[in-house]
């Protein structure tokens, strides 16, 4: 038997096996004459891309079986759930993911009834699908993805379709430079195979229409060796794309160091489908795009064009009469181990291994009295991941857009550098092809990478801006809705959890101002469901390494750290930092005159400089009120102040009403957005208690306090707040309230005069004689 | 005089005033020996990009000069304030704008003084910044910004300096394509510089370190014609520079839909500071980026280094004995109607003219009995939109990303075109270079082109799938913050609202499922300064067509409407829906059975399919709970929900009393996520009546009513809230109740057997008998 023949068989069982999926309800195997009522009465799917993806699936399977490739296939086009879907059931994977779907007749009318179907499975590739690690829903990641999936995966190859619709966006442009930062021999292969079918929905694209020379001077621009596949009859295509196939193969053997090659297939859309309907052309046109034949149960001649359409593929050389895959078709499936719906490395849980961590509290910094001394935290994480990076040479990345440095994790650099495969210079420094940090400005590309790398199995983490970190909103999105899928799908293993580490954060934007001010991506993650989101903004530096450790040895989350890069005041020893963070939130008595009576006022704080500035609000109080009952109380894991019905983090009424009392003016000192607390407490008893300081978006290049003045978020705003809502103080207390205003107005003069912030504010540390006396 | 000796005295003397902005704070001219206390005491700002911005613009104005260009200036690369800063004081214009900044000796010092201080200006090329349309400080949105400024201005030229770090982002990267979308003649010239400066932050760049010819590839594969000028040696280069502009402009003129010319400019990062500091190199390697030579005030090796420094650009030649600009540097400034930093464009509210609107009354659908028929909303709109399209043909664009069609908006095409550059073929359909409608699969590209746009003057409509927005989430931030801060600048005139239209939305996802559902840019939106943000959730076709003629021709907003495409139940008449709309929320009388007494429950809901459920909820309990009086209150505009102190739509307690009551249960329907309405609504008296429903993140590809059960928004739901909530009812109303339960299982049932939702949910219409009994 002629291999391309199996390979052509193999093709028209899947584009069969996709057609069905939209269209039929029974009647798979078209045994009996097609008839309206085996139609779906609402045809919901897309066409267009699918038989190009069929194409290039049924092609990579000849090169697997005959080179026995580990392969894995990304499908970067929009909607090509039948194609992959058709592929895990013909190579027998889907039947053994979802027993109930057989491989025979019975099975391929549930197979067809329930794409798109309430109560079945998405259109997309999902994580439902299995062999993806991609959904298509949302384009664009497709080749960060492939790249991300290939680091550090040598003996693996990445095929990954992209569409030209896709091919449009900022993030698919930006991924083509990803071949700058992939090692041969360290890292995989990845293929991409650029889909040029000619239209998005309604539009031609725009690399299908700029000439062929610019488009391979584009391609070659992008560093790759581009090999053209182009026609629309099907034999002619399967002999170039075999043959091409071939060369990009025996070259990656060959010269796996060279031009990395990629394959640009030119075929119309919607291919073997309808080419025409109701007199207007389909195939090869945008009309191809989603159901290309509808009123199929109402018009018949519609249904007998779906009928002839679906014959076209000769389903009885297909399928035996049991419905099962023929041997023409099951010739052209890789053996089991190597077929590519069920390699492990998209389903990346079954090959995750624990990462070696060291022994984070050796990390710590030592704490003799509480904030009397700084440390930067992340600067003392850095130590910490420089190790993790160490421990773990094959397992774990760090990635950043270019902020590495900025943000304090240099020592990351003692053990590892950046990778860059292209040109360095003398003056480089830390730049080396094996380098485990990857720095590109690109936010996309480093949350991409850092997805197609988690999906496959291994860990990593996500410095950044915290500003900026909203550039991948919407991929943070995708990526939480994959996590909240997979977790409901018994054969996906868990996941390492996407952790964020935010630094440079909203408050100490001293020289960037108001365009990198913005703590907003708390407020996009808290939409997504709470099992899948972890929110953390540790105060001091021993607190952040407990964090860090934890959510490197968390599964299936995205976790979002907080952290300052700053100098910060340490708090508390590490002992006490691992209990704080434990319990999540907690009173912190050393700052508390309460005595663990019920207290006068609540000062609840979150993040390293509302906690300073809530610190020295109640060190003014002790001094200025000392018979006032203050209790401060810092909340390092926000979701703890969800109800338990909202989080599983939540916290009991009970407690919470005890914590921050029920009756009580609870003065909280925010690090994002004022009202991100009040969505979170709103049916706390104590509510209406609650006054909630944080950003408001009032902010510019100035210094750390006048910042902290400008959002009321500073000391002596507290103090006032204290005097204002404490019932029965401000009579008393008039005058301090005076010397509050005056000592803002004093603050503020000297910055406009000195262009930094007083001594007594930048120097400031816990009163510590006081401190003592009250222990 | 030589012309280039004027240029260079001009670039030496913009980089004299770059260095003393970032350093001093007085001794401006140097005219005493440079002491520690003339230096600020902390150095903020970024000196790496600085000299070549100004080498771009000194020799822009050349052009400007000599063939009479009208031209503006965008600074891709981030941290250009100091340079867009000296720029407009050498021109004069920032004494214009700023007066007590004079162009003389006190002028400087105040000049350099307020440069990133407390109180004084941004590091960026912020809203404060005369000629400014782009900040910067977020990267990768400069080109897009560019084409944006140019459509429809065929006198323009718009020059952008790309920085090689900006050129690594997605936005950026997807922008070169922009080239297909340009139409000489009708538009105008965008010149793109590419800045070649080497580093990032703390990184090489990946254009510059590609092979000379890959990179020549990759920009011609974008459609440009690229020039190199590069060097280090200042006179070479200037020749270089003045040479290649003279081909260009040569070019443009004699060629205009020629190749679009292009220039890559490769200089080392910070050119012509300080060469080595402490041993190490810094001119030509990342150490340039921020501040090259640090502890100027405490080490007096590297005060008299940074006097050196400045010495170098030799001032005395530079500037009048008290200051002004010389002859040498003033002959290379433009005429005034010509200087880039004064040019209109670049304050665009300056030749805004309002749109001529067609009245939007004359589109609306005839309503004879509420919810009796069905319309798409946002097909009601496409004929609106037509028409402004038609009126307003050189200052009004609509753009998308592929999905103007599938948002129904079709009827644009019956006026005018998508704009299209690249090849067409006969089956093609609406495209032409003369097109009115941008259409590119990139949100990125159609938030940056309508930013540019509308920065310059003109205005705009972005339609887009709802979830999807997401992507431009922080391209959203930036603008919101640009128009908080232009708001408070007496120069800056108001300019045109960014106006949305996200349709496709969560609720209507039958198709595409998960992945596409996600209401949450509201919240972003929300985050933002009130006074800049309005969002907008009309009911109906009507409702629609007065909200959009609202936004079209408001000012310095951010308008966010969510209107559906899918068929609609028609609410009101015309004269009612802008009444409704006017108020922002209001009862529907019509639907509510409290006859204007005091309710037992109110039924309130915001968005179409939301609003849908609950007035079939209010159908439902007026059969069933005849004596129950239910007020049905729905909300237009979102930001009325606020207390007047927190939003200028705000609305007083008393008339949110009145209206949702302070003591009866509230069961809000909304279209968004629940927790959204709660941090609008937690200071209102009966906020604890309140009950949200709305999106909790369950979701799938299933059917629109399916989809409702999925998260608890649909009738029977709410029949049964009321029935929990309501003081006593639930004792009378236990067969209803499961009555409910089952019509939900009964309704489910039907999805997974049939594929699509029962007739009587599918074709309900609001019951007119019993409507016209009560009224």
């Amino acid at each position: 038997m002629d291999v391309l023949e199996s390979v052509d068989a193999y093709w028209r069982a899947a584009n069969y096996l996709s057609v069905g999926q939209i269209y039929l309800l029974d009647n798979p195997l078209l045994t009996r004459p097609l008839r309206a009522e085996d139609v779906k009465p609402r045809l919901l799917g897309h066409w267009g891309t699918t038989p190009g993806l069929n194409f290039c699936f049924a092609h990579l399977n000849r090169v697997i079986r005959e080179r026995d490739e580990n392969m894995i296939y990304i499908v970067g086009p929009g909607h090509g759930g039948p194609a992959a879907v058709a592929h895990a059931w013909l190579e027998g994977t889907y039947t053994d993911k979802y027993p109930d779907v057989t491989q025979d007749e019975p099975g391929m009318r549930a197979l067809f009834r329930q794409f798109s179907f309430p109560g079945g499975i998405p259109s997309h590739v999902a994580p439902e699908v299995p062999g993806s690690i991609h959904e298509g829903g949302e384009l664009g990641y497709s080749l960060a993805h492939a790249y991300g999936a290939a680091f550090d995966n040598p003996e693996l190859v990445v095929a990954c379709v992209i569409g030209d619709g896709e091919a449009e966006t900022g993030p698919l442009a930006a991924s083509w430079h990803a071949n700058k930062f992939l090692t041969p021999g360290r890292d995989g292969v990845v293929l991409p195979i650029l889909h040029l079918n000619g239209y998005k929905i309604a539009n031609p694209t725009i690399l299908a229409r700029i000439p062929e020379q610019e488009l391979a001077a584009l391609l070659e621009g992008y560093g790759y060796h581009p090999h053209l596949v182009a026609g629309a009859e099907p034999l002619a295509v399967h002999r170039r794309m075999a043959e091409v196939l071939d060369t990009v193969f025996d070259r990656l053997r060959d010269d796996p160091t060279g031009r990395p090659p990629m394959i640009v297939l030119r075929t119309p859309k919607g291919w073997t489908g309808p080419h025409e309907v109701d007199g207007l052309p389909v195939e090869g046109t945008w009309r191809a795009h989603q159901v290309p034949l509808t009123e199929v149960r109402t018009r018949p001649e519609k249904l007998a064009a779906l009928a002839a359409w679906m014959h076209s593929y000769r389903p009885r050389e297909l399928f035996e009469g049991d419905g099962r895959p023929a041997e023409i078709v099951r010739a052209a499936v890789p053996e089991q181990r190597r077929r590519m719906s069920a390699n492990p490395h998209a389903n990346g849980g079954e090959l995750l291994r624990p990462l070696r961590l060291p022994d984070y509290r050796d990390y710590a910094v030592e704490v003799e009295s509480p904030a009397a001394r700084t440390s930067s935290p992340t600067g003392v994480l850095g130590g910490f991941l420089r190790d993790v990076l160490e421990r773990n040479p094959t397992a774990f990345r760090l990635m950043g857009p270019d902020e590495t440095a900025s943000n304090r994790l240099s020592a990351v650099y003692q053990t590892t550098a950046k990778t860059w495969n292209a040109a360095t210079l003398p003056t480089d420094e830390h730049l080396a092809p094996d380098g485990r940090v990857m720095e590109v400005l690109s936010e996309h590309l480093c949350q991409g990478w850092l997805e197609g790398y988690l999906l496959t199995g291994r860990h990593g983490l996500f410095n950044c801006y915290e500003a900026f970190i909203h550039i991948v909103d919407s991929m943070f999105n995708q990526h939480a809705k994959w996590l909240e899928s997979a977790r409901r799908i018994p054969w996906r293993r868990p996941i390492s959890s996407l952790n964020y580490l935010l630094s440079s954060h909203v408050w100490r934007q001293d020289h960037n101002g108001f365009s990198h001010q913005d703590p907003g991506f708390l407020d996009v993650v808290m939409n997504k469901k709470a099992e899948v989101v972890r929110v953390y903004l540790p105060p001091d530096a021993n607190t952040l390494l407990s964090v860090a450790d934890h959510c490197l040895r968390s599964r299936d989350y995205v976790n979002v750290v907080v952290a300052g890069k700053h100098q910060a005041h340490d708090l508390m020893p590490m002992d006490d930092a691992v209990a704080h963070c434990a319990r999540g939130l907690g009173i912190l008595p050393w700052a508390s005159t309460d005595a663990g009576e019920h207290p006068d006022v609540v000062l609840a704080c979150a993040g390293d400089t509302p906690t300073m500035e809530t610190l020295a609000a109640a060190a003014l109080i002790r001094e200025h009120l000392p018979r006032l009952k203050v209790r401060v109380v810092n909340v390092v894991d926000l979701m703890r102040l969800l109800p338990p019905s909202m989080h599983p983090h939540g916290m009991a009424d009970a407690e919470f009403d005890t914590l921050f009392t029920a009756d009580r003016p609870i003065i909280f000192n925010f690090h994002g957005y004022p009202w991100s607390i009040h969505r979170l407490i709103y049916r706390r008893t104590g509510h209406a208690n609650f006054h909630v300081r944080g950003y408001r978006e009032e902010g510019t290049t100035t210094t750390p306090f006048d910042m902290a003045m400008l959002n009321g978020i500073d000391r002596y705003h507290l103090v006032m707040d204290v005097i204002d809502r404490v019932p029965g103080i401000g009579a008393t207390a008039g005058h301090l309230r005076q010397r509050m205003v005056d000592a803002r107005l004093r603050a503020r003069a000297h910055t406009r005069e000195h262009g930094e912030d007083p001594p007594e504010i930048s120097s400031w540390t816990w009163p510590a004689r006081n401190g003592e006396k009250e222990q």
